[in-house]
């Protein structure tokens, strides 16, 4: 980047500024059996989420983090990240699959790709971004995939 | 129910327990404000989830929840709900909406309803069950629909 050059201007996204193909490429969250069990403890309270012992005998197999979980931290992983849209990372919603479980040690990081670009039909100053957020640990194993469709201001 | 019912056996539901229509409702939880901002300091920390003045001026038109809170709490909601699955609930994925946002002192509950029953054609143990998931507010406001893919044990 060049001296003087404004950085957060740079990193602020708007409508016009997105196309499909942009990638993005998030820092790193190390999942700790203590936040794993934390998480759960408050939002997902179940064997296999809470204690390694009682985790082994069930369809996980051992203890595994929450989806939710997983979800959350990835979008603390995409707020920490390049990704800067104008207004801010704000999802209508979109389809999430967890086709194997975090695990404690697992270091995760996201990877986006946008797939989609555009303008609301009934509300001119905003469009919708679809972008396709694969979250992996550090062997590059996919734990969720999450495409989101963000709701993103037009630059006036 | 009858003295000495077994309760725990009845709610533990397999595969061939569910059929579609069937419906569930969850008991409360209150988004207060303290727990929004909690939630949003750790998981997704932008200026609409974390201070009431800072978010007046933005997309969301004030303090609202993250739609991952929303959705951390519906999953609290269905853990303590009676749709006991055996083996516990978990979800391979499906699809997020969160139509409109989760504001303090909302009282959420959550309605859901089996839509789709399938054994699996890989694993003859399990099945899939597609289960809507409503998030509404104690005016009946749907703050997010959530179709999940729940994996279920058949019955041995």
């Amino acid at each position: 980047m060049a001296e003087g050059e404004n950085m957060t201007e740079a990193r602020d996204f708007y409508l016009d500024d997105f196309q499909p193909g942009q990638r993005f490429v998030s820092g790193t969250f190390t999942m700790t059996e203590q936040a794993i069990t934390a998480f759960a403890r408050e939002y997902d309270p179940q064997p296999f989420h809470l204690d390694a012992q009682a985790a082994a005998g069930t369809l996980l197999e051992g203890l595994a983090a929450s989806g939710w979980h997983t979800a959350a931290v990835t979008m603390r992983l995409l707020v920490d990240g390049d990704m800067r849209i104008a207004g801010g990372l704000l999802g209508a919603g979109g389809e999430i699959n967890w086709p194997v479980p975090t695990r404690p040690g697992d270091v995760l990081h996201v990877e986006s790709e946008v797939l989609d670009v555009r303008p609301s039909r009934s509300r001119p100053d905003r469009g919708i971004v679809t972008v396709l957020s694969e979250t992996k640990t550090q062997d590059g194993v996919v734990v969720q995939t999450l495409k989101a469709n963000m709701v993103v201001p037009r630059r006036r």
